[in-house]
């Protein structure tokens, strides 16, 4: 390699610490050889010898380093550094080396960034989208608990004006691990002299990196925290989320929630901000699929023309029974995904919720029987002036037929939220659509089976 | 009236300070001449006499003094006298009376009680159900503007512990209004010596305590604060709510919104925590009441009756169509509601959004109709082997249909969120069943009107 050749003039060089001409040779010379050369040089002088590069020059170097050297000059870079580097690695090789990058170097490049730049780094540093590292902030504060609580304070005091909270003080170890949190208020009451360590209880509650922003929101809400720290897969403390970011994630997540039990995909942005080209994008879809799942009730109509035919009367009740049939569907699938996303129930409890659903599915069955017998026996009575035996039967089978209808929209409405869970979808995908259309068609073959079996011989 | 009988007497046992003779007498002496006894009296003796009084006597008597004594007596209560007092009046005596408390009372009361007393308290101050005044507490630590640095740290040290945040210490001036807010860390990094008006700038936000709960998450949220200073009418801190509250506080709304969009009627409590009974109460009136609504479906029908009989075919696809028009409306009746409850779009925005969904909805509309007739002929195709005449006439009345119906779909499940927000209901009450049964009777009377004006002559 040509750095074996140059190598004595190099040493030359930096014996003489003429730095201009060594950035000039440097430069020119291929990665491959600068890092070669790098490897073979005491840190400290390599660290000099890397600040020569530009920054692109700097990381296709960096990238052929071995990782013991890769690291060892990490350590000494300043954070402008670290993520100029990071910045000009490809995608693929800066995963890599964010596999092997030690808890306390991920630390020092969060938390010397700016607001703005924090958030790319926190991409670069492949914290996956929703997670919560993409959420986290550095600014906290954090103390040893080998200082004294007079040390503390005066750091506080330093730096108490740039964080998102100091109600609680994050302690510690030498490797940057979080071993325990502190309350201000145990500091203020405590004897100066005394060190952190007397404070310890070492129990804390801790977020990972690597949870969904989901988890954070419940975390907070379940222990009652304005702040919870954030460790990565080492304990070490790499930031907090506070609650007013997490406020802003429950509201996207319910909004997501929403849309989707409306029956469309997930808008990318505020209503307000979605122009109607990709609103109408997000809702075509959802509805052309319903549509053609309504075929269903087409071929279930078809089965049971000459029915229709033969009895007319009967089809006038139809979108009545099924529309009853989608509401109760609705009900109770709104009901379960709200359950299940506020963790009020879990998934292991589908057959309670399946023996209740059943019960109360009964109970509005049959109430909804003798409503709906009555109401279409004084519908007819009012259009008609009088009762038919065309409209009691009619009364009749739509009754009975409502028992069946209401019970099915309850069960499926209530196991489907269940059932996608477990195919790994979101269970908010049984939007009221969907369960309208799938009672939609258990509704005509119910309504139709007691309608024949009421009336054959009768009218039919 | 008697107490004027007894007036000498009562002077005579008041110079002696025999109170347990006083005490016999008063209890046994009505109400009314009670207060007339302590209207008379100095406010230092009253204040005596009226503790003398039994709990429920007490209240009675408050009841008859007028107001200007009534509040002079107040002044000088402990909080326990207070709060018995309170809570020993009738309702709506409890209502007049808050309504002329100075602020000042209204916050000794509630900072004195301990946390179970609170809720009631704040219940009895008046402060409406879902209003900021029952969300709040009075764990924070305020100071007046002309204390030093020290007396206010010596004074966060003395009651940090108990307090919610020390992140924010809430300025109050001689009469408790609030006049600003200052961060812990102004506190830290000031001069011990210098008092507190030098850190002051005299702006800050505040919540009044007859504001929705809503506003408070809204607030929050938009200022990015972990918690925020309640106020009454004349400025006065009474509390503060914080953020971990506020975030159980947005949690149920959501769910109420929720169940109120799924066509029922708001739990009282959770999923889990609610009796089958009270479900099927939550629930059957409105199924009962979309079930009496869609009566107009039937009445549609019947309208029809006779086209049926010629063509019943037609009927087949009768569940197709309405439940497109159901979606299309439940997609944009769920946009606009969630749109509304964040904030995102305003009431005033009504016509801009009638523009938006007029155009997405004509774009949906002519995708659907494309999408409608192809599958209509497909499904044809594939059942019968052919394209008969009767179904490719079908196919091209579900293909018109189904623009008119997904459009008007897309209009109701729009503008009827403002519309009922505009006569005061919750524009969530737009439930996916309720939009999906405006646009079923819609929805048979398009695909009718049509059908007859393209077969006429033809089938018909």
């Amino acid at each position: 390699m040509i750095v074996h050749l140059l190598k004595p003039e190099f040493d030359e060089l930096i014996e003489a610490k003429d730095w201009v001409a060594l950035k000039d040779i440097l430069n020119d010379v291929p990665a491959v050889d600068v890092a070669e050369l790098l490897e073979e040089l005491d840190a400290e002088i390599a660290i000099v010898i890397f600040r020569l590069l530009k920054k692109q020059k700097a990381a296709d170097v960096f990238t052929y380093l071995s990782s013991s050297t890769g690291l060892e000059l990490m350590n000494m870079f300043t954070a402008q550094q670290l993520s100029e580097v990071m910045s000009n690695l490809e995608p693929d090789e800066r995963v890599a080396l964010m596999e092997e990058l030690p808890g306390h170097l991920t630390q020092r490049v969060i938390n010397s960034m700016k607001t703005d730049d924090r958030k790319l780094v926190q991409q670069l540093l492949g914290y996956p989208d929703e997670s919560v590292g993409r959420l986290m902030t550095p600014r906290y504060v954090k103390v040893k608990k080998h200082w004294t609580i007079q040390k503390a304070m005066d750091h506080i005091r330093k730096f108490g004006h740039s964080v998102e909270t100091v109600n609680v003080i994050y302690v510690v170890d030498e490797n940057e691990q979080l071993i325990d949190d502190l309350r201000l208020n145990q500091l203020i009451l405590a004897d100066p002299e005394a060190t952190i360590d007397t404070l310890m209880d070492e129990s804390f509650e801790a977020l990972s990196a690597f949870d969904d922003q989901e988890d954070a929101v419940k975390m907070l809400s379940k222990y009652d925290r304005v702040a919870m720290p954030v460790v990565d897969s080492d304990g070490i403390l790499v930031g907090i989320v506070t609650v007013d970011d997490v406020i802003d994630v429950a509201e996207e997540e319910t909004t997501e929630d929403m849309q989707l039990m409306a029956g469309m995909d997930v808008l990318d942005d505020y209503y307000s901000q979605t122009s109607i080209f990709h609103m109408v994008k997000k809702r075509i879809g959802w509805l052309a699929f319903l549509f053609v799942g309504q075929l269903f009730t087409a071929t279930a109509m078809g089965a049971y023309e000459s029915v229709i035919a033969n009895a007319v009367f009967l089809s006038l009740f139809i979108p009545m029974i099924i529309s009853t049939g989608g509401n109760s569907g609705t009900q109770a699938a709104t009901l379960i995904i709200r359950a299940l996303s506020t963790d009020d129930i879990s998934m292991s409890e589908w057959f309670r919720v399946l023996g209740r659903e059943l019960l109360s599915g009964l109970m509005l069955g049959l109430i909804m029987a003798i409503v709906g017998f009555l109401v279409i026996i004084s519908w007819g009575f009012v259009t008609t002036g009088g009762l038919s035996e065309e409209l009691v039967l009619s009364a009749l089978v739509v009754g009975l037929s409502l028992i069946g209808v209401v019970l099915w929209g309850n069960l499926s409405g209530s196991m489907l939220p269940f059932a996608l869970s477990k195919m790994g979808l979101d269970p908010a995908v049984t939007s009221a659509p969907f369960v309208s259309t799938l009672s939609d068609v258990t509704g005509i073959v119910i309504y139709f089976s007691i309608a024949i079996a009421l009336l054959e011989g009768v009218v039919l």
